[in-house]
């Protein structure tokens, strides 16, 4: 166990590569699909044929990544989601000073953001789904509590907050239910006018409360 | 046109008035009955045969009170919305003294409660189901357009919030945000515990930011 001979390390490094590669790449054109799929037809329209083909995938293919159903949309969810959110880390090295209202205000903004696209509405759909099936429930409730951890750590980090101060952590996890319930009121109307105050006036009220100033 | 024969009028007063009322504790029958059914068993499996026989009505009763699938369970989610919103607006004639955190505590928790029960949890459903199906959403949008009103009036009333002072409006609006989030992350996991947390820091940053103290 460990030991590679020379050869056969060397035949991944050379001629399996490509293949690997190859491979890599569709996975992610099948997981990327699978969520714009999800977020613009719902999961009783979402197949994995129609993501195969979306895709520009073999259905063949498309299963040798994905056995089910449920393997290929939990992963493309929790893949967008990892994506995003390394995204938001990004955005730290390129932020207003520590302390100054205007940080915390994009980063309210950012941490919004992860709940108002496609995103968001391709897990509420998978969420609703998994509400009504067995088969889906408990690996999409361990999904969540995945993907919510990480969200909630980023935040925490981004805001720089002190979560040994009781409050601090519970003020965190408000503001991030406040964002899931942004993405819910974009649901079915373009909310962006009324969410961009709301979310001018809560950074201002979150700044304050975390004493960021 | 509005002139009803004093024979017609007695009539209606008398001999239909029992036929009247079976007829309306039938459709109250239906649309509890409706919003139950959509808290359990999502849109799908939602239909009117499957009210009718939950609620003890035969499905001509049910077709004559509503006639298409849609009608039945918009009007359930509005009827019951509105129960939810009058029961809450009763709270404000038994809570502590104004100005009092204790007062705002109750508040909050009160709205957030208007999130976290089987009427959101059918809401919910209604509105994923209004983000694929075009004859859904128009009547949705206008239908969650309206609660979302009411529900907002009810807030500001029971904290005495004056909206005429900048961002009144918009930390009013967050906290309804929240409530939804809370909501959502009530779906497959009874999150009780962590939302009793994040509803007594809220409701006193919400205390403190609106200066109700």
């Amino acid at each position: 166990m460990g030991a590679v001979s020379p050869a056969r390390g060397a035949r991944t490094l050379s001629g399996n590569q490509p293949q690997q590669e190859r491979s890599r790449a569709t996975r992610l054109k099948l997981l990327e699909a699978a969520v714009s799929c999800l977020a613009e037809r719902g999961w009783s329209g979402s197949t994995v044929s129609v993501v195969a083909e979306r895709a520009g995938v073999s259905r063949g293919a498309a299963q040798h990544h994905f056995r089910t159903r449920e393997d290929l949309f939990t992963a493309a969810v929790e893949h967008v989601a990892e994506k995003r959110q390394n995204a938001l880390k990004a955005v730290a090295h390129n932020l207003p000073p520590v302390g100054s209202p205007a940080r915390t205000r994009i980063i309210v903004e950012e941490l919004v953001g992860l709940y108002t696209g496609p995103l968001f509405r391709a897990a509420l759909h998978l969420w609703v789904a998994a509400s009504d099936e067995e088969q889906l429930r408990e690996r999409v409730t361990a999904l969540e509590a995945r993907v919510g951890r990480e969200a909630h750590r980023t935040a925490v980090a981004l805001l720089e907050a002190d979560e040994s101060v009781p409050g601090v952590r519970e003020t965190v996890q408000g503001l991030l239910d406040m964002a899931r319930g942004l993405g819910l009121a974009n649901l079915l109307t373009d909310d962006s006018g009324r969410r961009e105050r709301v979310v001018e006036q809560w950074a201002g009220n979150i700044h304050a409360t975390l004493r960021l100033g």
